[in-house]
């Protein structure tokens, strides 16, 4: 999507075939800088200080760790310290054990002197193939907000949770993608962007992705949202996922079940956006994923702009007050509407995914 | 409450017998520090720059600065000028327009001689009232504590949102009372505070408060609740309201309504801790109370303590965009387990508010 009317992914290949670079999203929304990342480690830290984060955007990353390991030492025990490394990042990230168990069953038989171009390639292509999952799912999802807006006078008033814009992804995004080509369409769209405490990657990156982008929106508090149904002022929530069971649970950013009640309580519909590496065939209730716990430094402090234009971090508590600080929450598929994926738009619920995905709700279960 | 060890009111006149003097909440949580306030001008400044906040605690302090008037000139002008000045500081806050109109009632007809001393006694009655109401808020609510702790190994866990506690009345708090007389008894308990954006007085205030009288206590982001519930780390649920309507909807801090349902959902007891003049009779559905819009820099920036130990005000958001402040949300009856009120706890709803006034309800309806 667009930067100052450039159009930008959100990680690509350097000029020298082998460095790779990021937007530096913990800059976000005071500045757009980008990070040259020149070894596995330099990925490792990136996905861990989520200098980059999104789903998809860990799993293209930690690709490209396996190739920056990989050219500096191809051998087996550079091949699976560098997976061992970057797997121990983001406990929670499908995508990213999703993409090193593919990099390591693709790497594994091939003679060291091939894997390093093998690793690169083939990140390179996850990349591709993110995009257009990406597109997939904007273009199914277009539907749902045009349906939306058909005879209305005013736009359509659209709630999201956290980031799953085109920063969380390659390009594009998940939940965002239908909103940038119902906004390129010339359909009137308004986003509600909950700011997502703690690390406020809907006031940060969501709100800066649809400034830079052009698209109308207003930033709100969490706690919001259930007003602005009660009131309304609400036609449809769409959010990302960083994990959907079989059943159609899914897994996303603290406070989305909090939302999606919400919209039960007042017939909005609630939509769930999702790539399809990151449904779990191996998990039927959500109940039971693992959720990550972070550093209650996230709650006990925030950043932002000072007067003089510094990033600042200040802290909002009493020194001696302590935090917890649980990084997802689950939401259960009877509060999602409809999962809209990258091959269509379905029930969330077991029937609905295989019927979309019938050969991989087999293997699973085979 | 205590501070340190020591018993303190949020309010309190100085042994002059003539100044006041007030916690500067505005400093909390980094600094503790009191104010004098020794004219009707320094009483009008507090209010209005939230140097005291909380409905009771705004008509306590409105109460003394009619003293304040007085003891400079009893006459009827002073009287009228002081009440004007005092009513334009938040024109919304019930309280203060209810303890300005009683002590004009009060005053008027004394001679000028004797307005100064009835001033300051009537003042004192109104913080001892409502100590008093407090105090029977928290008996009437320590039991649903005590059964909730009956049988169990670990501390009670309770959840609540905003502050509803000793800053915000003049002791004991509504929401809290029970909580610190549980504590006091030695039950043990642990509180969830929700942060509350966008003023984040639980982060700021409801920490200081349990942190100072020696309350264990978690901060969480007002997003974390819902999944606290489902995993069943809460035990039950309270928090204060601004306005109860007759048929026990519940206005109060924005975002209340997300952990009302959360709580509806995993079947976690969600109470409502009330004074009986936060009733408003005269209304009966929720969904009509007027919801205040505050300045969206509330939003758009916060204010922490930085490295330095300086307040500091940061932005969050990226320049070009925008923010909505809705300060409150309405929870329907339905969500509300049970109110807790100072003259016992009833059903929330029409039947059961009149169970406990049935002389105010008629009142209300002739």
């Amino acid at each position: 999507m667009k930067v100052d009317g450039r159009p930008y992914r959100s990680i690509w290949l350097d000029g020298d075939g082998r460095t790779v670079v990021v937007i530096d999203q913990t800059r976000l929304p005071h500045s757009f800088a980008t990070r040259r990342l020149a070894t596995v480690a330099d990925a490792a830290n990136a996905i861990r200080t989520m200098v980059v984060r999104g789903a998809p955007l860990i799993g293209a990353t930690a690709a490209y760790g396996v190739a920056l390991a990989l050219a500096d030492d191809a051998g087996d025990a550079s091949l699976e310290d560098a997976i061992a490394l970057l797997a121990g990042t983001r406990p929670t990230a499908v995508n990213l054990r999703w993409a090193l168990e593919d990099l390591g069953r693709r790497l594994r038989p091939l003679p060291a002197g091939e894997r390093a171009a093998a690793a690169y390639r083939r990140a390179g292509e996850i990349c591709d193939e993110d995009v257009a999952i990406n597109r997939a799912i904007g273009e199914n999802g277009l539907a749902l907000v045009e349906r939306a807006a058909e005879g209305r006078q005013g736009p359509v008033n659209v709630l999201t949770h956290c980031n799953a814009g085109w920063l969380a992804a390659v390009d594009w995004g998940t939940a965002l993608a239908p909103l940038y080509m119902a906004h390129d369409k010339g359909i009137p769209v308004h986003v509600w962007v909950d700011e997502t405490r703690p690390r406020n990657q809907g006031a940060a990156l969501t709100a800066w992705e649809l400034a830079s982008h052009g698209v109308p929106h207003t930033v709100i508090v969490d706690n919001a949202g259930g007003h602005l149904m009660q009131r309304g002022m609400v036609d449809l929530c769409i959010t990302g996922t960083d994990r959907t069971t079989a059943h159609g649970d899914v897994c996303n950013k603290i406070g989305t079940y909090l939302k999606a009640l919400a919209a039960g309580d007042n017939g909005v519909p609630f939509y769930v956006a999702l790539p399809h590496p990151t449904i779990d065939w191996s998990l039927a209730d959500g109940a039971e994923t693992p959720i990550e716990q972070r550093d209650e430094d996230e709650v006990l402090t925030i950043t932002g702009r000072d007067a003089a234009g510094q990033e600042t971090t200040v802290a909002l508590t009493p020194a001696g007050s302590r935090a917890a600080n649980y990084a997802f929450d689950v939401t259960p598929a009877r509060l999602v509407t409809a999962l809209i994926t990258d091959r269509g738009v379905c029930e969330a619920s077991e029937q609905g995914l295989k019927g979309l995905f019938p050969e991989r709700a087999e293997a699973a279960s085979s």
